[in-house]
């Protein structure tokens, strides 16, 4: 049974604002509640229908997660997805930025303004299939703990690290010899150009791509050829998330 | 000025069978609505604001395109984004399937039941970007004409031909000595295996995979190594839409 207090504070999470005051996030969907559970992420309650419970009780109790049954009427109310799942968490928006970031000794993400939650939440799934264990937003990116975010990563937001942080400051504080790809439209081809496995690898934003400050700090442009034949004869651009796994497959290849 | 008629039509066209009645389908977005006028769809009608239509006028009269002039408020009543484009194209479902296709000769995709619109748009858009003209999907698949298909594939369904078919059973007629590529969770790695630059590359269901009716067609099972270590400590699988863009990378970059 949920209180009125509990619906409409659940309900609010859908909004940036009161994510941030409460300190609180939701992710639905009976894998990515057990993934959570399994993450270093804080369960506060997992709110789910009588059947899930029944199936899942002893591993919460062992895992000392609190939970709540809540009728199918209720999922509804507080649910952020078009059809609801039978089990909804409410976990902990953790402290962000406190371990340091060390690109030289792995292949890094940046991020630079994306805005689509399904895209942020595709590569970090990207991210978590090719071993990529941080990525760094620039602050205009889309919030992590968006729902859209949360239920895209299917997951991979347990194992993978995201944070936050004004992006050309960032990159121009790093240490000299680092590496950092850009992906531009006019780059080196990334199947002809000698790539590092460690560094920095910088995606642009869906419409505007690169902005100027962080492309100023990029050490190597480098982009993906099409096989469309002339320029007009194909797609002007790959998704954010596509681009951002074939040049990480091209990089963990080698 | 719209009528109550036209705006009826128009927002019937969210639904599948009112597309398949009427035959029509829309398309939003400057951008999209020019690729569109670019190419061999047929537009009945762009509706569009006063300044998007002084701004393009002269070349739609050009191209012979008829247009009608709408409010922000009738805009508002006819799009099927969240925040409405300037224009909007309503433009004619052409008939399909009339080409042969011929794997023997290049490299077709063929989709197992993509549920997702995103997804679809996404894959058309990658098709698009790595030179593959041609689209065979199983009768299950999300339609083509769903707006948020051709939203997603951001012009290129004016460039890649998309059919559907009993998948199975096309898969069974191909000539003998086609190579028919599966995507699986367990097969070669793409990076060791070689691959010929024509034939079928077959893409699964979000969920399930490939269906074991298409399954039993394919003559090589292929898939796409993770480099996030144990099992257990990586995503489960990767977008499908971001699968098919790592494997027709691949598949080029040959």
């Amino acid at each position: 049974m949920l209180s009125r207090n509990e619906i409409k504070l659940i309900q609010s999470l859908k909004q940036k604002k009161f994510r941030d005051l409460h300190r609180r996030f939701i992710a639905e969907g009976s894998k990515l509640v057990m993934e959570l559970a399994d993450s270093p992420f804080r369960i506060v309650t997992v709110y789910a229908l009588a059947g899930w419970i029944r199936e899942h009780e002893e591993n919460l109790q062992e895992k000392k997660i609190p939970f709540s049954e809540v009728t199918e009427q209720e999922m509804e109310r507080i649910t952020a997805l078009s059809s609801p799942s039978p089990a909804l968490a409410l976990a902990e928006v953790p402290e962000l930025g406190t371990l340091p970031v060390s690109p030289l000794q792995d292949l890094v993400l940046a991020l630079d303004d994306i805005r689509d939650p399904g895209n942020l939440g595709t590569i970090i799934r990207v991210a978590d299939w090719f071993g990529i264990r941080c990525i760094v937003c620039s602050s205009q990116t889309v919030d992590l703990f968006n729902p859209k975010v949360i239920q895209a990563t299917m997951g991979s937001v347990a194992r993978v690290r995201v944070e936050y942080c004004n992006l050309p400051e960032f990159l121009s504080s790093l240490d000299p010899g680092t590496k950092i790809y850009g992906t531009f439209m006019e780059g080196e081809n990334i199947y002809e150009k000698k790539l590092e496995p460690k560094g920095i690898l910088l995606i642009g934003n869906e419409a505007a791509g690169i902005s100027a400050d962080a492309a100023a700090c990029v050490t190597d442009r480098i982009s993906i050829p099409s096989y469309g034949g002339e320029k007009a004869d194909h797609a002007e651009s790959l998704n954010a998330a596509v681009a951002t796994a074939v040049v990480c497959a091209e990089f963990r290849r080698r």
